[in-house]
């Protein structure tokens, strides 16, 4: 991997890496904080995952998250969504929630997306292996959380390896794949219609048949546009109390689907996966 | 003024409006961030100003400053860096340092510039008149900071309107455009070839001659690319000693341009701001 960026930023580093990801076939470039601890030694680490659109940049720039990284020896590992580049294909008619932009942390079985979308295995395996290899990053110490197609891709990568993560939140994640369109759209382009293979990438669904437990925290803004049509938190809660799964799903109100509403719980996410590492 | 954005953010209100601007000849748009305290009355307030290239919207969405004024109860006026639009003059050359998104916080008195770049008039008097009538802001209580070329604008402004402002702070200001190439390029063509006209806008020289003080602090950051050629703060520091003006000047190791070196340090100015409002 090879360094491009590098700002200082609350006593530590904000870094930024390409590399050429032989899971992806692609050259895939994402970020890291370092908090000042990780001069003394390994720290451990939070893996976030961003929404449709987002790169790795939207997070690192906009959540203001490096503040209580900083505070609490955290460091912060943010991958871009999708493959990208030439050769990647992209939605046929260049929507902004499907291709490029647009992995949904699954790893697609249907042509042409079979090729490079294996966003799944991506950020479960070959990026940790990566990153914990070269900087001085504790594996045995690993959270996950992300925000709306990244919040999915939090919950269900921690629901599936209860093992590999300690902890894991979500901001407005679509909760339910397989029952809004934007899921729809996603597991049927890179999956198929069989929608019996959707089940493992919707957090309802492995809610309910989770054999272990690990902490997990959601924020939801009440005045989110999206929340009646795509996020539906609902079903999660529903799912989660028939299971037994403790969940706490916070509903916050007067906060929308933005950056700002990150920004103001970021910190509480933080302590939170702080208080579990 | 219309209001064109509302996101709620740290429990107060991240705004945007848009207005025409008698000062300028030209709609101008401009952020506000009302802090939870403002529900209950006026609230003191923080004019940012911005760099190179801004507009209202970069400082609001990366500095992370919305934190520290909910904690504080401070609101924030982050105006546009020039004029806009149709018939607004911009660098002959459509350079980043000059024209549009470069005001330089200056009334401008050469052709063609002197018939929309009038910031220094904008900042100073019309945005704070419009926006305190508007919204519960005690106009008895401003501060004034900003970044760079926002930097000077705010020192400058402070230092010819002590009685405006409570405090003044700057993030890598350029501490003296009679001595850089970015000040000598945009005074000499926003004010002509007559230097003696731009020392009104140089906040070296008028530490010099301040008959009030005002509480000043200015960070720098020791990586920072612009430090030597540009921003100068030891002509600041050296202006300030002999005129026995008590400026903070404090050169942050490691920390570059960027607004990650905002961030790191926006909560001390704001609790500075706090401490004098």
């Amino acid at each position: 991997m090879e360094q491009i960026a590098e700002n200082r930023c609350f006593g530590g580093r904000q870094l930024r890496y390409r590399h050429p990801s032989g899971t992806l076939g692609c050259e895939m470039v994402f970020a890291v904080y370092l908090p000042p601890q990780a001069e003394a030694g390994p720290v451990p680490v939070l893996y976030w995952l961003s929404g449709l659109t987002c790169t790795d940049e939207n997070f690192v720039t906009k959540a203001g998250a490096q503040r209580y990284a900083a505070e609490h020896g955290i460091a912060i590992v943010a991958p871009d969504t999708s493959p990208r580049g030439e050769g990647v294909a992209d939605d046929p008619d260049g929507a902004y929630d499907f291709g490029l932009g647009a992995g949904f942390y699954v790893n697609a079985t249907q042509a042409p997306y079979a090729a490079h979308y294996r966003m799944y295995d991506y950020v479960v395996d070959e990026l940790p292996a990566l990153v914990e290899a070269a900087l001085p990053l504790d594996s045995g110490r690993r959270a996950i959380s992300g925000h709306s197609m990244g919040g999915h891709g939090a919950l269900t990568i921690a629901l599936k390896n209860p093992g590999r993560y300690q902890s894991v939140s979500a901001f407005s994640p679509i909760c339910s794949p397989l029952n809004c369109p934007w899921g729809e759209k996603a597991l049927s382009g890179y999956l198929g219609d069989d929608r019996s293979t959707w089940r493992d990438y919707d957090a309802t669904d492995l809610v309910g048949r989770a054999q272990e437990q690990l902490p997990v925290l959601v924020d939801q803004g009440e005045a989110d546009d999206f929340l009646v049509e795509q996020l539906k938190p609902e079903l999660l809660v529903t799912a989660s109390e028939a299971a037994g799964y403790p969940i706490t799903i916070r509903m916050q109100p007067g906060y929308d689907h933005s950056y700002y509403f990150i920004a103001s719980f970021i910190g509480e996410h933080l302590a939170f996966h702080a208080a579990n590492l």
